[in-house]
């Protein structure tokens, strides 16, 4: 018994040796940046100028330009040693004046319900477009029906969120079929437009748009498709088991113009030691056109120039290239991470770690990384780095949409995971504002992102 | 080498071997505790009518005796073997109308500031209190100054919450000496008020109450106490650096009443092997009066209830005697708490057990254990089982005010441990409202707590 615990111990020794070693001089660097963060933070100023003063920023809107003009002034205040603008072509898509809808449930009586289009979605018919509404929950009930019970009628997706799946992105990546492709599906079958169940766990009156698809379908079988809140389809499926028959309206003018003009705004600090490795941390600058995306994506967007500002601040010399990208057209198009990683393909760019903050404001649980195991190990020896900073979740997983056109053998992705319980009460909704941003749970979001940049500018080769 | 790695895996059998054993049936009766809170629960529409229909519930007022009567019925109504009241006397307090004050920088120029009575506290003299300030950070610098600079004058402390540090718990002991006792301490100094820095590591305009005590000086001593919010505060501060002779006015007719009957609410589940043995969950039901008290403590009442509603929806046969306690008065005397203890210890009731929600209903992140090393083991035994619902903070450390007086020899005491990132911006003011309470985050703190309690009940003995 003596024996194997004097083993336990040694075995200890080994396996935190690591640590130990990267422990003092690591943990003083972690305590300095979360103090910088926390006392002497720009990302929250930063985010309210966005949020506040310029609002949303749907690619191609005049929002969507303003916000690079300000995020490129504010990032040559820094002092970097480059700050420029990527040009890239985004598609543009307008709403157009404010969508309507009711049900109407015999002639002249009718409810109004909160919808809103879908991004990319085409408009209805001038006047609107009212149809008998057939429910569904998943594409393969589209096949029973067929054409006959859904030629000329709305098709109506409704399957929720699943609400007992703890990590919510599970709980969205299970329904978002019905938005992204349910038009395409149902059009197959002659709908003639198609109302979609908001993404969202919470039981309120906001819609909840995002991109869609027709797929490859002909235009002339593209139909409109709208989110309906999640009250609003609750009401509607009540309804329908009443009256089977009723009728839905809705009116939307949305329309998609020709590509125009944008960038991605990029800043660096230049490596001292590898000036042609690279480190990315990043955001999306574009956010849907409903609130003023502060969730998403500006928090990841001011977290990831303060992890810049916070690295000059602590006058830390980076030995790679350290790169803040704020990305253009991550919602509906992804132009600007495809922009970003084919230059770099071009330069002959080596990047070899890239982080991005996607997810929201909140308060960081930890990471989760695109690596291989090798690597991963190192990673996991940084934990109780993290420890003091109530950071616990160190996973192998997805990264970020923007970054993940840069993947390729020998680069390590990794994506900031914020606790996710609130996200999708605001995701793509008129409610994704600043008020919904507390100051700590950024600022200790862009903490906990600097301090994994130092770690891995540190000890990556 | 192979040897070691042979000697490492079989240490980890062994060491694994009890999560394996219990993992099985144990995972399968977390998923559905689970399943039951997040599909199915009734902590959110409980917190609703605690915090809409009745409000705030300070001891002794008519929200407090209404929360009783509704708690109860609503105990009732879930078919536990037991429900009944438990009187106490609770101290009873009122704030009256609503304070005002101002600073004057020259006779008839004022600013107004948003300040709230500190509960306990003496009114001003009638018609308000005008002196000069004096702006201190700690109580040594009253020792300093000498009564010579503070008598006559108003003792402002000023020292912030410390936003640096990551458990926010933490920044408010650092600092919350200054409302407690802050007018004993001045007063001895000649004082003839106090204005303290609301306890709050935002920037805002709400104060923030909350108990404060004269100690033992004599009641002609007792000098009014009110708490100015973070931006009064810095408002205050900047005003005296321009001008150090300014006057600060406040008015408040707050006063202390005679004690008033009262009742902690107790339900229990009867144990089937040991109906003896008590294990308690619990939090408590009065509240300070600007808000309505949602997540202090209208969050952790609720969570209390719901634990045995889920274990007799589940259908579970607890080998303990499962007890839910809603406690009154821990805001200004713990009148409660104490009472419950000292009827258990009268009665000879051997408690083993007890769980207290008390730090508001944010996603939770684990839980903090007043135990023996030998228990805790037997506890940390559990993390892997609490992993998929991202549950891990199992630390040694505090409970709850409430269940404090219960500690004794051979009882395990334990609080559940939110995300705190957020907490201070809403305790003891008016904006505790139920619009900050996410209703996912408050039932994942629900089932985390029922988790929690089925294991202690299946394994302690």
């Amino acid at each position: 018994m003596k024996k194997t615990i004097l083993i336990i111990i040694t075995l200890c020794f080994i396996v935190t040796g690591y640590s130990q070693k990267i422990n003092k001089e690591d943990s003083i660097a972690i305590k300095s940046i979360y103090n910088i963060a926390l006392q002497d933070g720009a990302s929250y100023d930063w985010l309210d100028y966005l949020s506040n003063s310029i609002g949303s920023r749907l690619s191609g809107s005049l929002g969507a330009e303003l916000a690079v003009t300000y995020t490129e002034d504010q990032l040559d205040e820094l002092g970097l040693d480059k700050v420029w603008l990527q040009s890239v072509m985004v598609p543009k898509w307008t709403r157009g004046v404010a969508e309507f809808s009711y049900i109407e449930t015999s002639p002249g009586v009718t409810s109004t319900t909160n919808v809103c289009a879908l991004g990319g979605s085409v408009a209805t018919p001038y006047g609107g477009l009212k149809a008998e509404v057939v429910e569904v929950t998943s594409f393969e009930e589209l096949e029973v029906l067929g054409r006959e019970k859904i030629e000329g009628k709305i098709v109506f997706y409704n399957r929720p969120m699943q609400s007992d799946l703890i990590q919510t992105f599970k709980a969205y990546g299970g329904s978002v079929d019905q938005r992204y492709s349910g038009a395409e599906k149902a059009a197959k079958y002659g709908a003639v437009g198609v109302v979609v169940r908001s993404m969202n766990l919470r039981m309120d009156d906001f819609p909840h748009t995002g991109v869609m698809s027709y797929g490859d379908i002909p235009a002339n079988l593209h139909i409109p498709a709208c989110a309906i809140s999640t009250n609003g389809a609750n009401y509607l499926s009540a309804t329908l088991k009443l009256q089977p028959d009723l009728l839905f309206y809705f009116n939307q003018n949305c329309r998609t113009h020709s590509d125009v003009q944008s960038y991605n705004v990029i800043g660096e600090i230049i490596g001292s030691e590898y000036p042609n490795k690279y480190i990315v941390v990043g955001g999306h600058l574009d956010s849907w056109d409903l609130g003023d995306g502060s969730h998403d994506d500006g928090a990841g967007c001011v977290q990831s120039m303060e992890v810049l500002r916070i690295l000059k601040k602590m006058n830390y010399k980076p030995k790679h290239t350290i790169r803040v990208v704020l990305f253009m057209n991550e919602e509906n198009g992804l132009r600007g991470g495809k922009k970003y990683a084919s230059e770099a393909e071009r330069k002959n760019e080596d990047h070899i770690f890239a982080l991005e903050s996607d997810s929201g404001g909140f308060t960081p649980r930890g990471f989760s990384f695109d690596i291989d195991d090798k690597n991963f190990e190192l990673v996991k020896s940084w934990k109780p780095l993290f420890e003091p900073y109530l950071l616990n979740y160190f996973e192998k997983g997805g990264s970020g949409a923007d970054i993940g056109p840069l993947k390729k053998e020998g680069i390590i992705l990794a994506g900031l995971r914020p606790d996710s319980q609130r996200y999708f009460d605001y995701h793509h909704a008129a409610n994704d504002t600043f008020d919904a941003i507390n100051k700590r749970e950024l600022e200790l979001g862009a903490a906990a992102m600097t301090s994994l940049v130092y770690l891995f500018d540190k000890y990556l080769r």
